[in-house]
């Protein structure tokens, strides 16, 4: 397939040692080379790295001294010849470098244009792809391990398989249409569809049951802890951030100073909301409350309340828990160290189920037992490490619900008796739908829409 | 020298497509390859771009996919072994593969240190260090240009051409010192010592008259518009920014949402000043005045003090003057197409000599005007863009400084005509000076401080 060469900036924006623009397509050696003095890129071998000037040919201006990486179709990235030019790495390098390319031929690259290539020219599927953007921006350990494993293809082959179980079962109803004069076949084939179909459903089911813990696992738990003023919000906070075993990851807000912070509990990611609003507010005493608390609580999958076991449940306590009880939640009953002055009984009934964890944070007891009832909270006290295969694109989820129900539609017209060809229909739609997964025969603009949420570059 | 490993995060830390983690020295190879499977990545040629997966070797897991440059000493930027890892460019990332090879024996890279190495190693000298570093931080294409040439070593020729005289002038005194028994070679003496001193002089004279101009290539004008609300002030920043010769570099700032903007008047980079604070307040024209303008004077080299020509000269108009009144101004007597109520002769008598230029800022009338009256302020009109060396180091002008008092003292000897031993002591002492900017004979912990300003990964 002939292309016009892209060329974008492909690493992070901002002040380091090195910058990357990356080159790809037919002509990304010859618009390269033209700007590049000491040795011609067109004759060197593929995968090497070469030091040279950058000259403007127009005016002989020396533009940027660089490290040139040729690397030649067929084995690159997007399979087409790639020439990255490392150059130093502020705004002004990088932007000149860039812009001379662009001058001598090159075109700015769309978002996620080079990893459409990669796409489109059949060196990744669909699946993979945007494995790769989950990679770029997994905010936790465990999100990375699953979008590597995404990136193996371990989904795409599983997927795969299940298509050709269907393409197969398909290709008997075929031949039972074709054939219809062997009575004994028709029943045959009715049992075997049904099993297929019910096996198809079978895996499909359990790909969709880690969704919701692949979702965790990429997003982190979104994490609020809420409580009256001075009950430990922040000594809470601060434990579970810096725990030796935690891995604090901190997210520069593109808009605004909000810092995420990520944490890791046995294994388990938390995403701390408004961690910044916590520790700021605990200064100042009298401004937090249940106001902002609720605030917290949008943006929750799992609440962590703490009161003070030092004073009896106020209504402040109540408010939260009423403003909690929709959500998972965990309470702390914290300042064990100090007199009891709370009811347990009391805490217990508005809790309401939910776990009740005594602690005193200040000599770090109990920790261990919040931590298991996070763990327990969202994955039955164990983290699956192991081969299990995590769905967490929402894409993906979508789809494989709708081939979930395309595949009842099926298994309900075997068992009223429909004729074959409708329940083909069916299948044929389930297949179709997993094959919008990995990009089988998906749209154009669905492709498109897709590779524009990626970042410049990739 | 035998020297441990470092390693480092070379690319901005951020998101995106790619980031390089970065391995210099003896043990560069060996760290890499320990955790690369797929090839034996000690035995592949030089400057060759290896594909392949990292593996924690203790635990089998695979961290990231990734391709691995290899570069072997002496043909490097440390002038020892390096591998540049190139891996995906999230924060989790590149974070585990720097984890991993410090966990194999890398040690995590002082800020600098790969430049430092550079420096020890004999690649570059001390002002081209400083240039690397100048590269990365210029904001606007002027200072890049600068650093470029700085970094080809033409500054420091010219200190090596100097030193060069004055140690050939000190080997002469010698001579006569050893050999005093010829009368006419202390006359002689004499004479060439003064005439190479002059020529020094001079040459450090012309650098040291380029520093102010260097200084502004370098870092922009830090230009404020004041004004009374209303005047036009943000009509002056959008004709100023928006012209299509003007480049616009938006500078995200670390600690707060301040945007700085450079804008490239006739070849003069100008930095504007509180743009964002100019933009926002003359929405809310009655929140600014005299205060805020006063505080952005603070930062500035220039002061752009707009005026309403339609309608005579206030006490705020004459308390901006006042405020400005040390610095170097451009007075802007805007709104021609209005009717005209200003006084233009008491506008004159308050500027006090500073230029006075007319404009219609909504019809963009008097631009080139002003344009050509910053151009004049600081360049005589002609920025010189061609091969002048300019000195913009702060600490290159004070070592230069320091050049130049010694060699007046030495003069100051020579008239006085004292003994050519004390005056070899004033031009042993300007040669040390001088070869203080390149890095010769200077201390381990100027070095150290030098270097550890520069960014981490360089």
């Amino acid at each position: 397939m002939e292309q016009d060469t892209i060329a974008a900036i492909s690493t992070p924006l901002g002040e380091g040692a090195i910058a990357i623009v990356r080159l790809s397509g037919d002509e990304a050696l010859a618009i390269a080379n033209h700007v590049f003095s000491n040795k011609d890129l067109t004759q060197v071998d593929s995968h090497t790295i070469q030091y040279g000037t950058l000259v403007d040919p127009k005016t002989d201006e020396k533009v940027e001294e660089v490290m040139a990486s040729v690397m030649k179709a067929p084995k690159t990235f997007t399979r087409e010849d790639i020439v990255e030019i490392n150059c130093h790495g502020g705004m002004v390098s990088v932007n000149r470098v860039l812009q001379l390319v662009l001058r001598y031929g090159a075109r700015l690259a769309e978002p996620g244009e080079f990893t459409k290539r990669a796409f489109l020219n059949g060196r990744i599927d669909l699946s993979q792809a945007e494995a790769v953007m989950d990679l770029i921006r997994s905010k936790t350990d465990r999100a990375m391990s699953l979008a590597l494993k995404q990136m193996d293809g371990r989904l795409s082959q599983l997927i795969r398989d299940l298509r050709q179980q269907l393409i197969e079962t398909v290709a008997h109803v075929e031949v039972n249409i074709d054939y219809p004069e062997y009575d004994d076949v028709e029943e045959m084939t009715n049992e075997l569809l049904k099993e297929r179909a019910r096996n198809v459903k079978s895996e499909v089911h359990t790909l969709l049951r880690t969704a919701k813990q692949g979702k965790i696992l990429r997003e982190g738990i979104g994490t609020a802890i809420i409580g009256k003023p001075n009950v430990g919000k922040s000594s809470l906070m601060n434990i579970l951030a810096h725990d030796d075993k935690a891995i604090v990851t901190e997210v520069p807000g593109t808009t605004r100073d909000v810092i995420e912070e990520y944490v890791n509990v046995r294994g388990v990611p938390l995403r701390l909301i408004d961690t910044a609003g916590i520790r700021e507010t605990e200064d100042i005493v009298e401004k937090i409350g249940v106001e902002r608390s609720r605030q917290a609580l949008q943006d929750a999958d799992l609440i962590l309340l703490v009161l003070n076991g030092n004073e009896p449940l106020t209504e402040e306590d109540r408010a939260l828990f009423e403003a909690a009880k929709d959500l998972d939640s965990i309470a702390i009953v914290n300042k064990t160290d100090l007199d009891q002055q709370i009811n347990m009984d009391e805490v217990r009934e508005v809790a309401q189920g939910s776990p009740v964890i005594t602690t005193s944070l200040i000599e770090e007891q109990g920790i261990d037992e919040l931590e298991q009832a996070i763990a327990d909270t969202f994955f039955d006290g164990e983290v699956d490490q192991g081969d299990l295969t995590y769905v967490s694109n929402v894409r993906h989820i979508q789809l494989l619900e709708q081939a979930n129900e395309a595949l009842d539609d099926a298994l309900e017209s075997l068992e009223m008796g429909m004729p074959l060809d409708l329940v083909q229909i069916d299948i044929t739609r389930t297949w179709e739908l997993l094959g919008e997964i990995i990009g089988e025969d998906v749209s154009e603009s669905l492709i498109d829409q897709l590779f524009s949420q990626f970042c410049l570059g990739k």
